[in-house]
């Protein structure tokens, strides 16, 4: 006979399913299932590319009649409404299933607890909050947006030990490793748009898509990020690279007839904080990753939109005149911008550093 | 009946044995010997402090007659010469030890083997290699200078995420946090000397003395680095704090009376090539510290004389105004300083970078 396993290790299970579904699932969250009977899992399901079923269904389907008195693992608590799918809390009811464990609680505060509620309504025993913290770092955007109507923002800075991010000419390939891009390409596929400005795309004539993943061969299935110009002046040019896929492509500035002819989407000139308001409400955009300039990066730090700071630093030295990563002035020590260090790793030869944004004051 | 343990498992408690004598020993290396029969550890040892007995005499007198027939493992090569003590390897042979593991070679080209030579002869059956680059990260400093005459040189920089070290007022105080100044006492404490610039020493009126340490209560027999101030116009004021302990102060400049009177070790004006090979030739210092500026830190580094850059880097823009770590102009991105990236770790809320200057080009 096999070891029993705690919640905490089949929820681990639920967990892996739901990392399959990464990068394939947007605008919805990538969500996994598994159903437990006399310790073995029977049944197991991730959410499908957007329209499809989500995990719960699966994992019914796959456990069949042996749900009865089964206990099911959900990495966020079962939807209670009828959307694109009819609810799972329903199904888990009519499964027959005796015991359901939810990692996260649903973050729209309007209907969180009603899927729970279905569930114990039916005599269902209800466990919440088991591996939480993972199954919430798997949806950072959408359940922050759900919950507070914004999206979740990435600042990604690749900079030198000193600060730098290109020589005084401009000339900057490349300062970070294969590595180090290659990972940033994990950012972008969880992203539903990398923003950027204008300069950035006229010095590098970058098109900001995935191309490669660590982890997954196929990139297919892979739901690719769009792609955001801020271009207050309308001088994207028509030849740029980035608009070699049109319907993937929205430039903030003023209208053109060129790119409406092209079918890119156009947004008005607006400030940076309603134009990501924009991006959640109207767009369905929970993830924002932000690839940019000295200029914009610090106007988004600035203006405190940024969640999560993901920092690239290449030990190299570029040099005083070299440009600064940073473009605000301050006198004083007090006026620093202060970040709360979650993560360091090795990548390749560069190091990269996940930051906070700090509240607390010196 | 316990465990058999591996030559590796017993060379550990070598290795730790010196760990010990850490801070304690300078300008001797810190070795460490555990005598080792019947799968048990009879004897154990670590170098006293200068003038004292070497670790091989201290386990050897541990284990006493039962070291006939016995293992020894030592951190390095077992001396072959009449010191300020007796030669160690005559003393393993006395003892009537049947086998010797060594971690590392004697670093003196001229006697390298010699100590290995007499254990042979002798009929002892002897291994090396064993946790060699444990056993030399142990002893840098000692390691380099008598293989090559100059020291060992570390440079400590502590700077902001954008490659910053002050304000442009020279507001400095403090970038990194208590934790990282904590850790920084360590390199000092294993260094013979802390070389700064007359400019630090007017700006903070630092004593860059070892006061606290992670693993050490009682700091009654570390050895004190000296200090030495780069002052080539002689403007150190007679009333600096790094004064109160003349003795330990060793100043380049021009030749002044008044610190004559004090104690205070003066050299001449030199380039630092010359000056280091004479700390370690003329004053036994094998392991440097610098903590300094950014002129004189960029100073050690264009001229290609740092070992090993250890950077604290903390979390926070000081903006493009304030100033820049790494002094030097360039102009392409050719001409960049590059490290490898040896190690990276969490201290409080910064991050500690151990980078070796690395030779190749891009």
């Amino acid at each position: 006979m096999s070891e029993t396993k705690s919640d905490q290790d089949w929820m681990q299970f639920a967990l892996t399913e739901a990392a399959s579904a990464l990068y394939r699932t947007r605008p919805n969250p990538a969500v996994g299932c598994v159903i437990v009977k006399n310790n073995q899992i029977i049944g197991r399901g991730a959410t499908a590319p957007v329209g499809g079923p989500h995990a719960e269904v699966f994992a019914l389907r796959q456990a069949g009649e042996q749900a009865r008195g089964a206990t099911a693992y959900v990495t966020l608590e079962p939807c209670a409404h009828y959307g694109r799918t009819p609810p799972c809390a329903k199904g888990l009811v009519e499964s027959g299933i005796a015991r359901v464990v939810i990692a996260c609680a649903d973050p729209n505060p309007l209907v969180a607890g009603k899927g729970v509620q279905i569930l114990k309504d039916a005599g269902i025993e209800v466990v919440q909050g088991i591996g939480e913290a993972q199954a919430a770092a798997q949806n950072r955007g959408f359940l922050k947006a759900i919950a507070t109507g914004m999206p979740y923002v990435r600042l990604k800075i690749a900079s030198s030990l000193d600060g730098r991010t290109a020589m005084a000419s401009g000339e900057s390939k490349w300062i970070t490793g294969a590595e180090a891009r290659l990972d940033v390409q994990h950012w972008r596929a969880i992203s539903g748009v990398v923003i950027t400005g204008i300069e950035t795309v006229l010095a590098d004539d970058c098109q900001l898509n995935v191309r490669q993943l660590k982890d997954t061969e196929d990139l297919s299935g892979v739901v690719q990020p769009k792609r955001l110009v801020l271009d207050r002046q309308g001088r994207l040019p028509l030849n740029a690279k980035i608009l070699m896929q049109p319907e993937m492509l929205m430039v903030m500035g003023p209208f053109r007839q060129e790119l409406a002819d092209l079918g890119v989407t156009q947004l008005s000139v607006q400030p940076l904080n309603t134009l990501l308001q924009s991006l959640s409400q109207q767009y369905q955009i929970y993830d924002v990753l932000v690839e940019a300039g000295a200029t914009l990066s610090t106007a988004f730090l600035q203006e405190k939109l940024v969640d999560e700071l993901i920092s690239y630093v290449a030990p190299v030295f570029l040099g005083r005149s070299a440009r600064a990563m940073f473009n605000a002035e301050f006198d004083r020590m007090a006026e620093q911008l202060r970040f709360k260090l979650m993560d360091i790793a090795q990548v390749g030869n560069d190091i990269r550093l996940m930051l906070i944004p700090s509240q607390e004051t010196l």
